[in-house]
């Protein structure tokens, strides 16, 4: 929709048939509309501002019953028990039961509210969907549904088999659709609910030995941002999008990173990543990095020539190498 | 590598065991290395603007094979006619043998340089495999390859079914890697060659009833900057990549624009439009826009708060609705 509320018509020209007045009409509206955008991006300027003084509030999440994929280990462990210490219900999805029932168990033996292992292979839309059903009436209404699962096959191009292409578009990106198109009815029936996805900073910028994996992390980012766009198109809407690029965590899923400046720029450790993702899930952030300045970094660098962002990217010089 | 062709190492603290000396060393090389990357992205701000006076030369396309697919209609088509007209020798991809060979037959029969017509299914890496093995044997090494096919399913998330998912991502995206590989290696062979693969701007923001799409072309650019930058660290690697994100192209993939200023932004002439990443090619660009400002708009209103683009956006209320 415009700013006015006007809507566009299709490809026909919208003046041909106009008299002179309407015309005259149509160019006031406009210049009130350009006067109001200048306005309204100043005052986006302005509360950008005022919000490095007074944070955005931290939403509680005790009560909301959280969805996590990739409960087993790494990342997704690190979610469900932070989750849980702030009294959110934690409900835990992993193909690796063994280690999915220990990071639960674990939940539980805390004292925390009542946490739920379920065996789930998210790159298979069949058993999203049936888990999910067994989800929502075992457990209750999903409202915070969080995609971290993700594998990362690092060599050289053509060295990236068709069955690692495919299995990581399918954990790292189709298992996304499956698991809204799940949640989400649910989510729009009680109008609220949040969906959270791991990107990486591979979704920011291409780097090499990583060429499918930059592929799902862009393809993420683009997701997460079409589907915002989607939600802040209906009227009253009140599901937020959360989408998170980390830097390389010290999960082990990163098997030879390469960091330059490693004081600087250490790999992140597990427990402050995921204290970064519930912030920025709380505070209603559409997309952070983690550390904060990657992301606003590789949009100051795409305003300069490609060139200057190939020197500054030779300048950090990190990145991973090949697994083979 | 770093500017000064030092590596990282791991995650082992660098400077742990060193001496003194050893340290104001590093310190020094640091300083260095800060300096030359001051100067080198001046160099680089100084280039862009003497290009903006002396263009790029367009290197000539006579004498090389291009091949490009989804040639039976659209983009492909008018990309095809094009290239020939220059002088390349032509292979054209379909699925739709009787649309794809009035292409090619409209090509020969215009005198050019013999064209040639194959039934791929870009989907299929065996069928990618096969044809591009016949290719190679009875027209020679391709050495500019354009990834144009692609599908545009337009509708909200909840509507896009599994089967519109999953094409979607074979044809916008996987069909890329299976080309990449079939070609890549006669391109090292010969250290000569061009991928040039079709994104759209729906891969430079996200847009409401194309949520998968928007994915898939968020992974195009994705996978061609990671491709980028795997031949950047290659030695001497002559083999360029081109990404193009061009707004809605008048070809009837789009079925139900959404345009507020029809005069500044009409949909694009499909002609304009192969010029256009013709002319990208031709100069060895690595991302493009048509019209060109596209993403160097996107670029500058990332810098922005999010808001002020979301204000930006429905200012400028362009998009698809959905189809269904």
């Amino acid at each position: 929709m415009g700013l006015n509320g006007s809507s566009g018509s299709g490809t026909q020209p919208i003046n041909r048939r106009k008299n002179l007045s309407q015309q005259i009409w149509d160019v006031v509206q406009l210049i009130g509309d350009v006067v109001l955008l200048w306005v309204l991006v100043l005052y986006s300027l302005g509360e950008r501002f005022y919000r490095y003084i007074v944070p955005v509030p931290e939403r509680p999440v005790k009560g909301e019953i959280v969805l996590i994929t990739g409960t087993g280990h790494g990342m997704g462990k690190e979610l469900a028990l932070l989750y849980a210490s702030k009294g959110a219900t934690v409900v835990g999805w992993d193909v690796n039961t063994k280690s999915n029932e220990e990071t639960i168990s674990e939940i539980n033996a805390r004292g925390y509210p009542k946490a739920y292992a379920y065996y789930c292979d998210v790159s298979n839309k069949d058993s999203v969907f049936e888990v999910a059903k067994k989800v929502l009436k075992e457990v209750g209404d999903v409202s915070i549904l969080i995609n971290n699962a993700g594998i990362m096959p690092t060599h050289p191009i053509l060295d990236q088999t068709k069955e690692e292409i495919e299995k990581t578009f399918a954990i790292n990106v189709f298992a996304h659709f499956w698991t809204i198109q799940a949640f989400l009815p649910t989510m729009k029936k009680n109008n609220h609910g949040h969906i959270v996805a791991l990107s990486s900073c591979a979704g920011l910028f291409g780097l090499e030995n990583l060429v499918p994996y930059c592929g799902t992390k862009f393809a993420v980012r683009g997701i997460m941002e079409a589907l915002h766009e989607e939600f802040r198109q209906e009227k009253n809407c009140k599901i937020e999008t959360t989408c998170v690029c980390p830097y390389m965590v010290d999960t082990g899923l990163c098997k030879k990173p390469k960091v330059r400046f490693e004081r600087l720029m250490p790999l992140l450790n597990p427990r402050y990543a995921a204290k970064s993702i519930m912030k920025a899930q709380q505070t209603q952030q559409k997309l952070v990095s983690i550390p904060g300045y990657l992301v606003n970094l590789n949009d100051f660098v795409r305003v300069l020539p490609l060139k200057a962002g190939l020197y500054i990217k030779d300048f950090i010089n990190s990145g991973v190498e090949s697994d083979l």
